[in-house]
């Protein structure tokens, strides 16, 4: 079953202050099905310092403009404060996420920002987010939690030497839609990505260039290419 | 009253293929909850092909096992699969933001990306997190989104003018706890922030190393300076 990027976000958003209590997300959720809402997004965001303990919490809901939201929330006993805000995918976009050693992370990052520049100028919204890590375990549990991130479209794999667990975590994420383009290098896992790019300022660059509208890249058809 | 990041997860989490049921969200919610988890996260991560509609979500709960979480799912009529997945926090840990010209924000990346490097080898998990931005509103929202975004815990503003609601919004943001350090620039932007770095690569290394466990570093004995 072909698995593809949520729509982009038009949901309204809220952030509130709510009292740490035991169903008092459920009742949030509750009352917002109640309003034809559908929650996409629940995130804690940070702890307030106080007595009795509240969250931060940030709701994104379709199906509800931003006036009902506030409405449907109005009232609920333990909301203690309610911010508008804006959903998340309409200010940071798509994510292009990089994962490797860190001398090559760094120029995969430097060429996808400057590519997500020129894009962004023109309307697009495209992010950059990066982790440094080391070792076969870190790296595989990372590559598996990209199916889990919010916005993550493309996976870019940055490093000198990967293969055993990572290329099984890669072989899963591609499973789930999210593409992935790798640095060549020594390992198995340039046997189990999209694309292979040799320089890493191109990779990211052309990592860039396979998610914009606004380009004419199409990584379909650059498939098991290396260059 | 103070706000403080929400304390690194050790949630349960799972990845659910869940039907696009208006109660689908409620009813996991409130066995949850009456299991005794108190949800910390949930996220639309993609839509799944299939009819009737289905998407993937993401949860994290805390006070339930792994175990115990996967059990409270378990028949709930609208989830068609459960996989076992971990929380984010724990994979990607605290995120430095990195917002504003593409130049600028490469530079910022690869001094952050090398000290996160040196810090994640000793057991940090520290991400970086950019987009390039333009125009006064765009950086504006993207400043007060920042509040809204889990794990962010400093901001870097990366740019040669900026200053106007991009300043307001720096205020708004401290305020909840996100402490912003900005390269030297034209505008009123340095008047607003913690500290002020000239040069690009060691306002990225500093970013990383006042959020480093692992590091010396007292960003609040250094607020209010310009280096």
């Amino acid at each position: 079953m072909a698995r593809s990027p949520a729509a982009p976000s038009i949901a309204a958003a809220v952030r509130l202050d709510l009292l740490e209590e035991p169903n008092a997300i459920a009742a949030i959720v509750g009352r917002l099905a109640e309003r034809g809402g559908r929650v996409r997004t629940i995130a804690t965001v940070r702890s307030l310092d106080s007595d009795p303990p509240q969250a931060e919490i940030e709701i994104e809901v379709d199906g509800l403009t931003e006036d009902e939201l506030v409405d449907a929330l109005d009232g609920l006993p333990d909301i203690q404060a309610i911010r508008r805000t804006r959903a998340l995918g309409s200010i940071f976009g798509k994510r292009v996420i990089v994962i490797g050693g860190g001398a090559q992370v760094a120029q995969v990052a430097l060429g996808a920002v400057s590519e997500a520049d020129r894009h962004n100028l023109r309307g697009e919204r495209i992010s950059v987010d990066t982790i440094p890590l080391v070792g076969e375990a870190s790296i595989a549990a990372a590559v598996r939690a990209v199916a889990d991130l919010p916005r993550a479209r493309l996976l870019v794999l940055a490093g000198s030497i990967m293969g055993g667990d990572i290329s099984v975590a890669a072989d899963e994420l591609r499973a789930v839609g999210v593409s992935i383009i790798a640095l060549n290098m020594v390992g198995s896992i340039t046997d189990h990505v999209d694309l292979v790019v040799s320089d890493p300022v191109q990779a990211g660059t052309m990592a860039v260039m396979a998610i914009a509208d606004t380009a004419t890249f199409d990584l379909v058809r650059q498939r098991g290419r290396k260059y």
